[in-house]
């Protein structure tokens, strides 16, 4: 056998060769692998055993590996499950149970052994076997005979035991479907807390029968059911997920007021918040009915939730209405509250024990962190990681979002290099390091429907998947992008729609044109990042997400691989001629581009917008070939042609459209080596 | 006002034009249309109103439109219904309710008036207010200010009452899910028959509570519950489709014999049939206990389906078991049934009136015919228009199947030049043409699995829907072709998956290599036609249907807009130049395309086979550009050139993989204009 380090893998790789057969699809890589000689067939005679223990959930995992391997082959598979090993293509032991309710850092290790003529799967409980079904799902690959999957051995387990991605159901109502979908995609990625952000100023998303008024009152009919809330549950726990639900106070809380302005720190009525941002609406956390309420919600939701942790939210109070109201600023002098931050803190450690009471745990954002609160709660770092290593060393565990956030359009790449345990973590000891329990991505919903939420969270998420599950010396990039290609793939074929819908949303756009020339366009733009989208015009909950912005995908592969090759050109690498002739190609089909697409813009009123972003990028076409030009003639410009190119790059590097043109900065790169040859 | 007749729209249009704006992308084609001045605005303050007549079933079909309008524009709208015409963009007028179970024939006619302020929709009933908002939905585009719906008035009705679409769920297994969403795409194409095809050789699809050894030993446990079909046709109902199931006897039921062989003509064990073809299994016509068992089935499957009519089958019985059962020939010399057609009708004779004393009416293939049957059964004829026109002249009902089957493989234009009134049905008077109630397209599972189904049955049934519900002259191929694809595009919305599982099918035969050679090669093939496929190999139900023969779609755009190009350029047509170019473009892609391609149909088993498809892609591109050479130099080539071009085409023409390479034809064209010059 071939000792495969996880080094010798990435080292082998190269962004600009193909695939190599032989490397592995796997996402997250696994902490251990050693290659064997020959694959296991895998063809119609595949079959599962299930010696050992066993119970439902690992029958109807099974079940849907059968399915899933069917969907990947195109093969129809036996359904058959025995419980003996002799003849089974798959043998699955577990040795026992997990906990009836997933626990955080539950064992969800696992070994895969595979051979030429079988495959094992064991891990100590249903968890490990659930993670190790998914890394034989991407195993199987097609060769010239047959589908198979390769010999080798597998032993892994997750770096972090918190790994989660959250969901804002809130801002835009997600249906029950769309979380359903997202589960399924999440245990693709070995993903396992679903933290769902069930209420917030633009909705109140449960049904309450204690407090009905509450989702009748504060939901626009857009809430789960308690049969939604247990069916998705169970879905979820059958893929090893855990959820915890998320009810944002003291802030974040107009929807609840809707129903019960009584709760709030300044008088109703309330209605339902139509805009996006922080609003000044908080409970007040001075008057005892408050705290009554919350008791009577919180007991009825630990009981629909089963999981340990219940998260307060705790993020974002102006603190304005406290400031306004009289009653409030006198109990807070008696107390000796000297400000909101203190306001917040008393707030938390009334909470924190009506949460206990009803036996759950406390998790929450940043702010409701307090050195009074007890060890056992969980912080959500969301600003930064300073908090959460400041946390660790005072003994609190904590969680990072702080460079996780979806929305912001940041590139996979981005997001791969955040690590919880570097930066500020870095130095903390062994002892405060275990503290930190992993992170979550963070998809917050101001600019997202259920038609384009898939695109915005996958595939990137599984980049952040694999930052939490691997090993820490995972890191390359390359690497990385080349399996969240077929990552990507198999999503589709999973139930994620983000394949799907761009391409449905960019034929809309193209309203019967043909969508080729529009797609072009589309593949060298992004979505401008952080939160420019707000300074670009006034968004409710009512504007229609159906403009180019909202159907681009998040990261143009396009502009990456253009930028590869631009480098390698400058670079003079060995392929620089074959390289030379692709960033031709590309750069006349673009120049070529706003001609084909000119007429389409201008005849509906969703692509007007976009004219410009096409005359840039035609001329950033005919830029770029000019300066290869100049280049292949080893001829400089005129200090006249380049001030116009500098001056063209300038305007296409500016948004328009909320839209970045990715390729301005590599085109730029060609105009500057021309220019100073 | 200006008139604009049919006549009108199809003068208007053109191949090899772009999409005039202007144009209705309506598919069918109404009755009468009108066009107005102005458009009418589709924006957010869109707003449906239902006076007068009200019922559930037009409330749930208004949601749905504004749902559609969401998905076809991208923009969120009120869900609110109200009963005032004032301020409503679209006031929804009934008169009064329809049949409680739909009848064959009831009133489908609707009125659509569009002005630039307000819309109305009035009909007699329900059925043509779901007939009119379907329409309303497809005439909602783009223009440079807002989705607007332009101004006209259309006055509308099918022209047949019975617009079937015939679903096999036999020889594949089609779970409910699947069924649902070709409801939903039957019902955008006006459609108004699911004819369900329940049981068949390869199983037996429906739970019977009374006798449920049927279901139990004859499906592999892929039936629908009695639930699920009261589900089915409630959802069906709602969009204005009736449901006659099928179950076919006395062959074909070989799946009925697993649980009770003591119905068939010789004796058991039975097995589910796996493979394709006629069996010789058939129910004895000669011994009572026959028709008591069949007494007790249709009298529960009489109280599940609530249509008027109940499909007994009767095709393709070869007589075998009869032949050589002693009882069975004897008791046909004592009834005087000289031959085995005989001994059928004696069958059905029997059979008929059990039918009828549970309150339905008869409907089977060409075969059940007999002038000794009652007139008021519905004959289908799938083995020519002559059937039909005999049976009509003998004053008996019928329907067209025979050049609507949609495994066969053939074109849209193929299925849109059937007309169930013309050929051997155009010399009837007018008495007898009009028991020609209409037609339905059949999709035979043989060669279709749920994830491929779609892609077979869709876009091309939106034609033979057409042919069903427009006026006859309605004929423009051209016409039919450019709506075709802006209903294709509608109908993905809807959620059926005819392009999403092309691409995913592709993308799995790809494995990881770029898609996009493989879908050049897969754009111009086509799987061979008729039954060609039984005769390349042996396929079972167990048989993978993951090649590209099974990811290709039924009918290549691009080889059908080639052909076109060719044909404009050796006619000289004022735009040959640019026709030229764009053969030249096409011509060149297809002849590099084996370069890029070879390594990837090398590496997997599957794409071995698209070798020989691929070379002689790359050989008829070489071969036009030659051919263009040749006639743009005017120069004629030499015989040596001219034999080796057709030995290519000769070979190019040739099936390979259960594919036909489609633009071999066009390639010859312009071969042998230039040897011909």
């Amino acid at each position: 056998m071939k000792i495969l380090t996880l080094g010798g893998w990435l080292m082998a790789s190269s962004a600009w060769l193909p695939v190599a057969h032989g490397e592995l699809n796997l996402m997250p890589q696994p902490a251990h692998v050693v290659s064997g000689q020959g694959k296991l067939r895998i063809d119609q005679s595949f079959r599962i055993a299930l010696p050992g223990y066993r119970e439902p959930r690992l029958e109807h995992a099974a079940a849907r590996l059968i399915e899933h391997l069917e969907s990947k082959t195109g093969m129809p598979l036996s359904r058959d499950l025995s419980a003996d090993a002799a003849g089974a293509t798959l043998e699955i032991s577990t040795a026992a149970a997990s906990s009836p309710v997933q626990k955080l850092g539950e064992d969800e290790s696992y070994r895969l052994d595979v051979s030429s003529g079988h495959a094992r799967l064991t891990a100590s409980n249903p968890l490990g076997i659930l993670r190790g079904m998914e890394t034989f799902l991407q195993l199987v690959e097609a060769d010239k005979e047959t589908f198979a999957v390769p010999a080798l051995q597998i032993e892994d387990r997750p770096r972090f035991p918190w790994r989660g991605l959250m969901l804002d159901v809130a801002r835009h109502w997600m249906p029950a479907d769309v979380v359903r979908r997202n589960l399924e995609a999440m245990a693709a990625l070995k993903l396992n807390v679903l933290h769902w952000h069930l209420s917030d100023d633009q909705g109140f998303r449960v049904e309450s029968r204690r407090l009905p008024k509450l989702h009748e009152m504060g939901s626009d009919g857009h809430y789960y059911t308690q049969q939604q809330i247990r069916e998705i549950i169970e879905f979820a726990r059958d893929r090893g997920i855990r959820v915890v639900p998320e009810f944002d106070m003291p802030g974040h809380t107009t929807a609840w007021f809707v129903g019960h302005p009584e709760l709030a720190s300044a008088p109703g009525p309330y209605s339902i918040e139509r805009k996006w941002g922080i609003f000044d609406p908080a409970m007040d956390p001075t008057r005892d009915e408050v705290y009554r309420f919350l008791d009577a919600f919180i007991g009825e939701m630990a009981g629909l939730f089963p999981d340990d942790y219940f998260h307060i939210g705790g993020d974002e109070v102006n603190g304005k209405q406290w400031d306004r109201n009289p009653a409030i600023q006198a109990f807070m002098r008696e107390h000796g509250l000297k400000d909101n931050v203190a306001l917040q803190a008393y707030f938390n450690t009334r909470l924190q024990p009506i949460v206990t009471a009803h036996g759950k745990k406390v998790i929450g954002w940043d702010e409701v962190f307090a050195p009074t609160l007890p060890k056992d709660i969980v912080v959500q770092s969301w600003r930064g990681q300073k908090s959460l290593a400041d946390a660790a060393r005072l003994g609190y565990m904590g969680i990072l979002s702080a460079g996780y956030y979806l929305d912001l359009m940041h590139s996979a790449e981005f997001h791969y290099s955040v690590d919880p345990a570097e930066k500020e973590s870095a130095s903390l000891t062994a002892e405060q390091k275990a503290r930190i329990l992993g992170g979550e991505a963070c998809m917050w919903s101001e600019y997202v429907t259920p038609e384009n939420i898939d695109m915005r969270i996958w595939p990137r998420a599984a980049a952040i998947a694999e930052r939490f599950w691997s090993p820490q010396e995972v890191k390359d990039v390359a690497s990385m992008y080349r399996r969240l290609a077929a990552a990507s793939r198999d999503l589709e074929w999973r139930g994620a729609r983000h394949a799907s819908s761009h391409h449905l949303m960019l034929e809309r756009l193209a309203d019967g044109h043909p969508a080729g020339p529009l797609a072009t366009l589309s593949d060298v733009v992004e979505p401008v990042k952080e939160y420019s989208r707000e300074e670009a015009r006034q968004y409710t909950s009512f504007t229609p997400l159906n403009r180019l912005v909202d159907a681009t995908r998040p990261e143009s592969d396009v502009a990456r691989d253009f930028g590869n090759l631009v480098d390698r050109v400058l670079a003079a690498a060995s392929d620089a001629a074959s390289s030379r002739d692709q960033l031709r190609r590309r750069l006349t089909q673009w120049r070529d581009n706003h001609a084909a697409l000119a007429p389409e813009l201008e005849s509906s009123f969703l692509l007007q917008e976009l004219i410009p972003v096409s005359q840039n990028l035609s001329a950033l076409g005919s830029a770029g070939l000019e300066a290869l030009d100049y280049l292949a003639a080893r001829h400089k410009p005129d200090s006249v042609w380049v001030e116009k190119q500098q001056a063209l790059l300038d305007e296409a590097k500016k948004s328009h459209a909320e839209l970045l043109l990715m390729i301005a900065p590599h085109v730029e790169k060609l105009v500057h080596a021309a220019a100073h040859r």
